[in-house]
């Protein structure tokens, strides 16, 4: 399946001249669980990186039905065509087999974007890692901005997991939701809205015109009343249509806004230097982490202690200190 | 400065027959660090264990000035004599010193019902840990109801960081706001008013009355546009007063209807058998972090490793990879 593994300056002199043949294949072996495979990523990933971080990447969300394929398909154009742009468009879907299969189904979603040569699509397999969240995608955001993306797309395909993984990778992070306020509410992960920097109301066009303009005054009046970002950065919400596709390059002026600002008042650095940081140690806790579990005489007593817990018959306290005493030895 | 540990049966005694006196130093013990309390205090909460678990527990959040001691000592006058419940207050105060004598200061703030002999009033010294949460408050819980306190109310002190975990060791979460929408914002961590189970807008009276309702309105118009809990309960808004005390005693039915409906489809029980699985998980994962940490080699190598990441010098996954590779030795 897999084709075999090119030599390492092939990867970095494709990657970095653009070629989106070798920029998958640099992907693939970046995503690869193969240990003989880890050490070529990481120096693939290393010759990159002075390469990369030149670009803004903007995370979507919004529950299934809500258009996000359709209106990312209309911002790529937009951002293609008319000002310029190479865009780059990673899904981050949690619920998709483990699958290199599924990049079709993705173009097919985004029909005319995946035709334009100014794009790249491409999903990452979840692997059940860290809540759905798609292992890699931080480091597939890297090598596509050495490949010379200037737009990073990150959308959250599935419900309610990948949220909170994907605003901690992106320097915006945009909300879709449908009009008729309050229909979709149960997709989407409690404390999430106060965390956007932006809400859209989808599908704004016809019939719908009308309801999307009183689910944006509402949405706008509800973020008044909660806390604002540390920034001062007010979230705005805007309509838009993916098909007349009115608002669509409004809420880009916004990304563009907030980019200069995060640059003006070096916000931007640190919440990407912030952002490493917390993804450097989410991945050592993991892996720390599993290897507790993995411990033999914790995997024993595991089991029981949480059935104690979970049914009073002990503190999580005791349990917990249990636990470590086996693990310690 | 403390006394000397009783025997484990005095403590056991005390505490279930509701002696306050033996239960305030069952409690210092379970907060003690000293590695030589550590059994007794076990011994001491697996006995209290079957005893525990008949309160309701209510946590209570919201930025300095909006009066949260003169609401609880309100609530709790309230409670101990129009009621007859027996009530015990546990403060989480991240920016308290190291330091039992904050207990008269707690005192003070709840003057009233600090005379109430159905009340009893104690302040979680916060020992810097999770986030400046109370290391052993949920301990102290369960101490408490096994004294016979059928009202735990769990209150943060200070700002930002121990709502999360009030919220986790708690039935109900309740979030105080002053009138004049918007002003005290800031103060609250993002994400927190999208989990709350009810807001109360407070100080409403005198001249200030129609600005706690218009605050009302507007909240309770917000809320609806947010995602509902898993268990269908839409927070209500609510003003009231800690002075005249009107709205005091309408908060507590709040309380006790959410508690009708999460014993009636058995969310109660699930929601704190989550509780406890999730806190036996931090405790062993803070744990098992500290000793990645104290590893010499990761010790040796993390500033170095962290910096490099925060400047972009090399990947997250890179560095985690050598931290890993150090630990594993």
């Amino acid at each position: 399946m897999t084709p075999p593994r090119l030599p390492l300056a092939r990867y970095v002199d494709g990657v970095l001249g653009g070629d989106t043949a070798i920029l998958a294949r640099a992907i693939t072996l970046v995503e690869s669980e193969r240990a003989a495979d880890a050490d070529a990523a990481a120096a693939l990933l290393d010759a990159v990186l002075p390469h990369a971080g030149r670009s803004r990447r903007v995370g979507i969300t919004g529950v299934p039905g809500v258009g996000k394929s359709t209106f990312i398909d209309a911002l790529g154009i937009h951002l293609v065509r008319d000002r310029g742009e190479r865009v780059a468009v990673l899904s981050v879907d949690p619920s998709s087999p483990i699958s290199r299969g599924s990049i079709l189904g993705d173009k097919t979603r985004m029909e005319r974007l995946a035709l334009e040569d100014g794009a790249y699509i491409r999903p990452s397999p979840a692997r059940g890692f860290l809540g759905g969240v798609a292992r890699h995608t931080r480091e597939t955001i890297l090598l596509c901005e050495a490949a010379g993306f200037g737009t990073i797309l990150v959308e959250t395909v599935g419900v309610g997991q990948s949220e909170t993984a994907v605003r901690s990778m992106t320097d915006f992070f945009l909300l879709l939701l449908l009009p008729g306020a309050g229909d979709q509410l149960q997709g989407i992960k409690r404390g999430i809205i106060e965390m956007v920097d932006a809400i859209a109301i989808t599908k704004a066009d016809g019939d719908m015109l009308a309801l999307a303009e009183r689910a944006r005054v509402e949405y706008q009046a509800a973020l008044h009343l909660f806390p604002a970002a540390a920034n001062g950065w007010n979230p705005p919400v805007v309509t838009c249509s993916a098909v007349t596709p009115a608002g669509v390059g409004d809420i880009w002026d916004l990304v563009i806004e907030h980019h200069a600002r995060m640059v003006a008042n070096r916000q931007l650095a640190s919440r990407r230097r912030a952002q490493s940081i917390e993804w450097m140690r989410e991945l050592v806790s993991t892996e720390v982490d599993a290897a507790f579990r993995a411990h033999p005489r914790v995997a024993d007593a595991l089991p029981a202690l949480e059935s104690a817990v979970a049914e009073g018959r002990t503190t999580a306290f005791a349990a917990a200190r249990e636990l470590l005493t086996l693990f310690r030895g």
